[in-house]
């Protein structure tokens, strides 16, 4: 017997709202509307707002003077599915095996903001209203940046006033151990292509005498980092805050991530950042990761071509108080510097977002920590994240509010790879997570 | 009016005969089919041979005791015309355009072996025999390195006994110079596939703690040659015999390499090993060349992934008297000593082939240019080529014959590129080379 709620997320989650792919522009909307119906059948009221890119659903229930304002914000795009071969089941059709829902966007983010959507159902069929204010503010470009929605908080700035925001688009340290959140890594996206001859060539008639564009590529990300993985990109480590001793402290006590990070990715050995923790590394430390590379012949065997182009795409994670077109500067000088001769470089620069951290301290910070404890116990994990949400900072600085990042994703739901998945269990812990934190925050 | 024989041409280029896609394995069957019952109608006798791989077409005329014996070799089989949406009419339909016909293997090698085809056509029509003892082998693995055509050669010595092999299917070095090439580079292919973590991994949440395979194997891929073009493998240029001043001197009369290159490849500059022109570069220098590069995230937009792995495809050309199988044993212990670290390494080696020299002042090597001399007038060119024919080694050790290597192919054929194309000029000067080419070795 499946909980409360679940079909509605089967269903949301058969929508293939795939934000960075302009095929699936009509699924996307489709899933907008389709969640904006179910929360009216709910009894909130709202609309679909336009804007340049995926509509932006806004809605809530009825604002009484006096009361506390939340802001709960989730995101119904996704990211791609691809490589489709290795998915199990297929990406886009929900499949529930081990108490697990098998789906791309099950844990990033529709799970989680429809256990949301699921707490705020019970509540109003139980009470008829919620304890606080809500304004429920879903977008559909969160994979690719969110470009529209930082202006969309400047034209509704009022409209969206409220005393604090909570997203549930995180993870947890483990199962059942309630985690908050109170940093985030920034990011900065860029893609590098390498332009050589006018068509691709035969690598014998014409070996030898030019340029090749993938052997290009491939000097110039060897540029970007040293035998270590420190990032060589000039001034990229500048104005980086040292990890705090309660910080480190804190996340050592959370037992050896080491194993963990082995077992979670399969990797053949750690590597990373010398003089720093696998958490340091992911949560407090600035990265250059290479998301793609690609040029030449792609298919079986071989093929013996130069190719006339090739692309490498970046993407910078950022910490505290890097500055996304900073780095975005300095990376692209750092290529125009260490370009190979013979071949013509193109950048194009893509997504930012700030990295974020707030005081878990705060009244705020601990009236969120006493939701976790109703639901998962009295342990609760501080951390930081290695993900972005660059609207956190969006919010911060046009609304003026902190955010609450109460995830229920664990480490092994395999968000952005195939076969993503989220617990049934969580589902069930966030419907209830909703109820405790409203409550909490009145 | 299409000249004779142009339409039996566009039937053979009709077949989309790629050796190396096991997808078109029945296409490149039927290609052979087709050819040995075309030959067959012509009033030759023969038969398809079965390998492990593609079939070998073996046609001869009656041989007569006393006369030369004459093996001509071509291939029916083609590259993958991937990249598709480069091609300005399909791939596998030919189109004229301009005098041209624009088809995969239009040129390489289609179009050269039905030149000679139709000259055997036209002299069997009038004279009912052909001045020489002639064996046709017409393989269908050439462009995935002939691997079974050697132990072929082997199994049918007795009956492939020549006193000389002709091939055409290299290049003249412009239209209406008659070309005689007399040296070929060998070829080594390999794959190299870098593993990292078990599934495609977020890469905000895990990157900095593990190593990205795409950045390993970029960082990698750089260490094969120096700034200035030089491969750097240990001992790689071990065994290189250096440029004659005769050869130097040759090829520096046909003129300004340079320019014609730059046209010909849209190439923003040109690049190589220091201390060589472009056509020594090409012609007589070893290359190392990355033919593929891919992994992570190969769609449109960003994906901010750690992909778990990374391929690299490799081919080196090589000249006398390097040898493809201690190339291949340096490039591997290369790759296993620069792996970067976190990584795991998986070399698959390819196809190989020996390069090839031969005296082109030798009494069969005049005999070529006499009979290039006929159709094309005065003007011979010697030269080398950059690409490989494997196969010519193979004549020399196992049928103790040389070849003689009469191209038809113009430099901008785009020979393994999109827009493939051989001139209907090139055909019937074709059509007469195989005349005058075997009246000459009579």
């Amino acid at each position: 017997m499946n909980p409360p709620g679940l079909d509605h997320l089967l269903t949301c989650l058969r929508f293939p709202s795939v934000s960075t792919d302009s095929t699936r522009r009509a699924d996307t909307r489709a899933c907008a509307e389709w969640l904006l119906a179910h929360l009216r059948s709910m009894g909130l009221s709202g609309a679909l707002h336009e804007t340049p890119g995926h509509p932006v659903v806004l809605v809530k229930n009825k604002h009484i003077p006096g009361r506390r304002t939340v802001l709960l914000y989730g995101h119904y795009d996704v990211q791609p599915a691809e490589p489709l071969a290795e998915w199990k089941t297929p990406a886009f059709e929900p499949t529930i095996r081990d108490g697990r829902i098998y789906c791309r966007g099950a844990t990033d983010n529709k799970g989680q903001l429809m256990a949301h959507v699921q707490g705020l159902a019970e509540t109003l069929a139980q009470h008829a209203d919620l304890p606080v204010n809500l304004t429920l503010l879903f977008e559909g470009e969160e994979e690719i940046g969110s470009p529209n929605l930082k202006p969309f908080l400047q034209q509704h700035r009022d409209e969206l006033k409220c005393d604090v925001v909570a997203i549930s688009d995180t993870g947890m340290v483990a199962p059942g151990v309630g985690t908050f959140t109170y940093g985030l890594r920034g990011i900065a996206c860029m893609e590098a292509r390498i332009h050589g001859p006018a068509i691709d060539l035969h690598s014998g008639i014409f070996g030898g005498a030019i340029a090749n564009p993938v052997t290009a590529a491939a000097r110039l990300t060897a540029t970007l980092h040293d035998d270590e993985g420190r990032v060589m990109i000039g001034g990229f480590y500048d104005g980086v805050r040292p990890v705090q001793d309660w910080e480190r402290k804190a996340w050592n006590e959370l037992g050896d991530g080491d194993a963990e990070m082995l077992e979670l990715t399969g990797s053949p050995a750690l590597f990373g950042e010398p003089g720093y923790t696998e958490r340091e590394r992911r949560w407090a430390r600035p990265t250059a990761e290479v998301n793609g590379i690609g040029g030449g012949y792609q298919g079986e065997g071989s093929k013996t071509v130069i190719g006339r182009e090739a692309f490498v795409k970046l993407s910078f994670r950022l910490v505290p108080d890097q500055h996304p077109d900073v780095i975005l500067e300095r990376a692209a000088a750092h290529l125009r510097a260490h370009l190979p001769k013979g071949v013509r470089l193109e950048i194009k620069p893509g997504h930012t977002g700030m990295p974020y951290i707030m005081d878990p301290h705060s009244p705020l910070g601990s009236a969120a920590q006493r939701a976790l404890k109703k639901v998962f116990g009295d342990k609760t994990a501080l951390i930081r994240e290695g993900g972005s949400i660059p609207i956190v900072q969006a919010f911060k600085d046009v609304l003026h509010a902190d955010t609450l990042l109460l995830g229920l994703a664990l480490p092994d739901c395999q968000a952005h790879a195939p076969n993503e998945n989220f617990p049934i269990d969580n589902f069930i812990a966030g419907v209830r997570l909703n109820q405790a934190l409203l409550s909490e925050l009145v």
